[in-house]
């Protein structure tokens, strides 16, 4: 439609929304009996601190609309991360962030570009903003990208796979990239190493390293997750988002959270001892599991197709997240969870002679 | 840009995020003692139901995403206003349902067009989309805007102005508009009438009628907004938003305030009679208020001209809202406080001989 009106004698939903194939995230089956490994979620609850901040919330203060650029959240992101205020934006999880990254770095003729395999989402944030998506594998040494393409989404650890890029390798690209890099860093606090240190550097230009509490401070239902970056870069996310992107007691509920790092530290250790145990454990049972730096892994069975054992598993009340295709579709992404339940996990695939 | 790729050396921020000048919301101030009468905030605190969700919230639900598609949430917005959940949408605010409407309704060349004056975020919304805005004066009694215009912005309650327009109106309006009518009714609680009845309609093809809980409700901190409407235009929302919008917390005080209906009624009835005697006072001063449907007055000073009141109840810490320009600059939106707060700007007013 780009360049002229429409003739039509109603205009209601645009074209590339009435195109789009919506993005399908993992199922959130309601009972409680579900074991649920799909969609990598912390095993373990948030910090108790959120809970008091919960208790001990003014409700006064909900009448009053949040402070817009949630300075006090900012403040211990900045410290956290080494950086500035004004290096750090906040949003309504990581997925907004995206969003206003694709508004904002990205012409309506550009190119969003990321890893592929890789988060499914990237693929339907260009649609929704009506560009053009192309991956780049993982694998090869050499990322080959269009010139057109202005957003990089680099995932790392990567997901589904949880393979690890190595910070200098995604300084050297950034280096030749024209456009904006985005390194997508959800599950960095399961690795040995993130970018933040490039993110933060006085010369870096085009890096921006994103952040959730969705993963590592058990999160998720809360939706909020943060970026460091250029300041120009960062300004441009503030100048386009709406007004109060995020509500007060999701504010105060994460600074809570970032604020105890005991708890967070614990909370990872688990995480990172019970993948190691269960990679080890699976591949004792003939299953090719690459290493992984994030809280899932993605494995191949070792005599059954993935399709089936994810069905089969799911007959079973354990949920798995199978990706269909010729990148994805021979193996599943399992999140860790309490030793529990990949034991349960375990006992199950033993039985099923998977 | 359209239509052909940047041929910089580097592509980062987008022309039209460059050139964008950042919507300005009221200000927050921190201190307790001002009297705030400058985002149309409810001077009363949210149903005491809202408390004790959070007291009683299980934060193990945190570490999990929230329900995508808010369907508790949904039902019961459903059953208030007589449609279905099919017929209802829910977003981070009503600032995200607008966000999404630009993208979902309007081509890259198509025009935003709205009441002017109205909602100043408008003219922001259609530049952060990169398409362009046009105003209609509200007291014409034909709105004239271009072929082009998809998406209109009908403030009703209108703000600043508190005017407001009759569905019978609206509904005409819409009958011959191409496009998509958002009927933004922010402030309908406070009015005699509003136009639900024309986005349940079973022949309704374009109308999409938007509330929030940030005025009546006085969640304004939580971040809630709704929309009701046609199905397809519904279903267009759902597909270009993010996964997950709304946050489980969120949803959860949304629904507890919607349902204690008697609260919400008591809080609305205080704010109505409010501004009915703030209305006397003022006209007994002099003072031009035309009737307002909302929980703000727009008020023309009998003796000092409006951007000189402004700064000087500012000075003694009564904050109201100054929209400079020629269709606004003589007046100022003053919020409906208490009892207290109004009798405090009254005095004021009076020794300053306004």
């Amino acid at each position: 439609m780009t360049g002229m009106a429409r003739k039509e004698s109603v205009m209601r939903i645009t074209k590339a929304t009435a195109n789009l194939e919506a993005y399908t995230p993992g199922e959130q089956p309601k009972s409680k009996s579900v074991v649920k490994l799909n969609t990598n979620e912390n095993p373990y609850p948030p910090s108790p601190r959120c809970a008091k901040v919960l208790k001990c919330f003014d409700l006064d203060k909900l009448r009053r609309y949040p402070d817009p650029v949630f300075m006090a959240l900012r403040e211990a992101i900045a410290t956290l991360n080494g950086t500035k205020v004004e290096n750090v934006f906040v949003g309504n999880g990581s997925d907004e962030i995206l969003t206003l990254a694709a508004r904002a770095f990205v012409e309506n003729s550009e190119i969003i570009a990321s890893l592929d395999p890789s988060y499914s989402l990237y693929k339907t944030l260009a649609a929704i903003r009506d560009v053009k998506w192309v991956g780049s594998s993982a694998d090869s040494a050499k990322i080959v990208i269009p010139d057109s393409a202005s957003l990089f989404l680099w995932t790392n650890p990567n997901a589904p796979t949880g393979g690890f890029a190595s910070p200098q390798k995604i300084s050297s690209f950034a280096r030749k990239f024209k456009g904006v890099v985005i390194v997508d860093e959800a599950y960095a606090d399961f690795a040995k190493e993130n970018c933040m240190k490039l993110a933060v550097a006085p010369r870096n230009h085009n890096i921006i390293v994103m952040r959730t509490f969705s993963k590592s401070y058990s999160l998720a239902g809360l939706r909020v997750g943060y970026c460091v970056g250029p300041v120009d870069l960062i300004e441009a996310l503030y100048k386009i988002k709406d007004s109060y992107n995020v509500d007060a007691i999701a504010q105060a509920v994460a600074l809570a959270a970032l604020k105890d790092r005991a708890y967070h530290a614990k909370t990872v250790k688990k995480v990172v001892e019970t993948r190691e145990s269960f990679t080890a454990e699976l591949r004792s049972l003939g299953w090719d599991v690459p290493e992984s730096e994030a809280n899932f892994v993605f494995a191949r069975p070792a005599k059954m197709p993935a399709p089936e054992l994810f069905a089969a598993l799911r007959e079973r009340n354990i949920y798995v997240r199978y990706f269909p295709g010729p990148l994805t579709g021979d193996r599943l992404r399992i999140t860790i969870g309490t030793p529990a339940e990949m034991k349960k996990l375990l006992s199950t695939v033993k039985k099923l002679n998977a």
